[in-house]
């Protein structure tokens, strides 16, 4: 059995920098045709210098053709003047709770969403879509669900913006995408296969830990149901998070997972198992194109059933299902 | 300001053996008067030799004046005769659900509890107290709620029978204290401090990983109030559980937290700060005494108010709070 899948895209994507991004961006760009890079950098990604330098520097690091569709650490001090001209530059301005992932130190201040309206408008107008990482400061089982009323604000204030639920894992985040037109979600590949049983109802396994954390199996069902249907607001970002081995096992062990160079042939295994493969490049590629209204470059990727090793390290990144043997495999053809 | 103890007890004790227990059996005889020894050992205490075997084990490494009150593992096949036999040399018997947690393989089927019952009939006519390790298989926040049922059941079908819920982590086990005259609870040290914030909050924490998971802040609420006011029908059972460095920061890092070592200077630090200072020998050794109706040996242990700066390591054991300073010691006068 074998399935062909035109120009997959990875609509939430973290490539790093330097040595780690030489590391994990070729792995990316091997078998996607484009990606939603995130901002959250050291600095993170605030002028349009910066964000056509990091472009370079992902260019300079891949050897295939990949589009990395850049973007903007969110301000609430961006003007009009600035954001007309990044507007060419970027597909998308990420909006990060401050402190609330790697790397999100001088985010936004919820606490006043109103402060955040001047520059939402302008995104507004400028039809510049609005990425949100959207988790409150609360219990960690709850801060997705507390996000709902940020979302729903933003959601009426801005009807005409479109938002983007970056990486959902609860039901309670699946149900606004029939409430609001203008609310999307992106959805990762191991929130369609975890619950916190797998992080930690056995042993802990730190290589599954990432942020939003796994929830519970009822949510898992509510990603699954909308990810295998290709429920057009939907669309997959894997959030694939690099860290290095030393970072993931330690007494305080950062928060993301590996998935990138595995990712289509474990949704091809998952797709396949829950008998929607027909659905599966709609979520990969076609639901993204039309919610950003992109046109990837072709790269036709083809998939077949045939048992896949996936490598215990790429460099010094442990992927997800490290040493285990995937049901399908991307051709090299 | 200081404060007298006598005759801590620990009323849930992993000792574990050979090399680990010389290391962690003189932490725990240093400060307590005694513990009650968990029995899940490989392969787990079933016999009366293994009881007196691992007793003498126990007092073999250590020197200091310390009562290891013994348990048996739990099994449906005891007999009379045979619980006849080992009545005078445990404290107690201590049930696992099978696979539960550490070394539980092996442990009581609990999908039909009426085959438990001839042997919870025999415990309850010889006034043996039965110790339950009380989980489901569900998912991991919810396995401790899942098995009130049980608590419940056996309460209500052995009335005369001394249940103790080990560990309990939520508010629902709370609630049954004061619904079954027959239910009695141990709470460790960390589960009174953290919640699951603590552990996948953040970075991730393997050192503040263990079973049951801690939970939810208003679980952890619960627990406070009837610990801290020394409820009779409640006990300090540390639960102190070694593991060695290798095996909690891995990519599967075993349950359990270390803390039998720094665990009078932190309750004291707790019980000072949230003003209940008075209850906390009765929290660590009068409803012991009582619930069990023992008599330890004297053992007076002056905490003191002065910075008590835990070690990062003993033997190749990480503490909880390793590093850290806490704000109570014990006078090693």
């Amino acid at each position: 059995m074998s399935i062909e899948i035109n120009s997959p895209l990875d609509m939430h994507l973290h490539l790093r920098q330097d040595k780690m991004l030489k590391v994990v961006a070729p792995l990316s760009a091997k078998y996607f045709a484009g990606g939603l890079i995130m901002p959250n950098l050291i600095p993170p990604i605030t002028s349009l210098e910066m964000v056509k330098e990091y472009k370079k520097e992902i260019l300079e690091s891949i050897d295939e053709e990949f589009v990395p569709y850049m973007t903007l650490f969110f301000k609430d001090s961006y003007d009009e003047e600035f954001l007309k001209s990044i507007k060419d530059e970027v597909l998308a301005i990420k909006l990060y709770p401050s402190g609330i992932t790697t790397n999100s130190e001088g985010g936004a201040n919820l606490q006043d969403l109103t402060s955040l309206y001047p520059v939402l408008k302008l995104m507004s107008e400028l039809q510049i879509p609005l990425c949100v990482h959207g988790e409150s400061e609360g219990f960690v089982m709850d801060r997705e669900k507390e996000f709902v009323e940020v979302y729903e604000n933003l959601a009426k204030t801005f009807p005409k913006l479109k938002i983007i639920m970056e990486h959902i894992t609860t039901k309670n985040s699946v149900e606004l995408l029939d409430k609001f037109e203008n609310l999307y979600a992106t959805i990762t590949l191991h929130h369609l296969l975890i619950t916190l049983d797998d992080v930690a109802g056995g042993f802990l396994k730190p290589h599954l830990f990432c942020k939003p954390i796994a929830k519970r199996p009822e949510d898992r069902a509510a990603l699954l149901e909308v990810a295998l249907k290709a429920h057009p607001k939907v669309m997959f970002g894997s959030d694939s998070a690099p860290h290095p081995l030393h970072a993931k096992e330690s007494c305080g062990c950062a928060a993301g997972v590996f998935t990138a160079p595995i990712a289509l042939q474990a949704l091809a295994q998952l797709f396949e198992k829950k008998g929607y493969l027909e659905n599966l490049e709609s979520f990969v590629s076609l639901n993204a194109q039309k919610i950003y209204n992109i046109t990837p470059i072709e790269k036709r990727i083809k998939l077949i059933k045939k048992e896949f090793k996936v490598p215990e390290k790429y460099g010094d990144v442990v992927p997800m299902f490290a040493g285990k043997t995937l049901s399908w495999s991307i051709s090299e053809e």
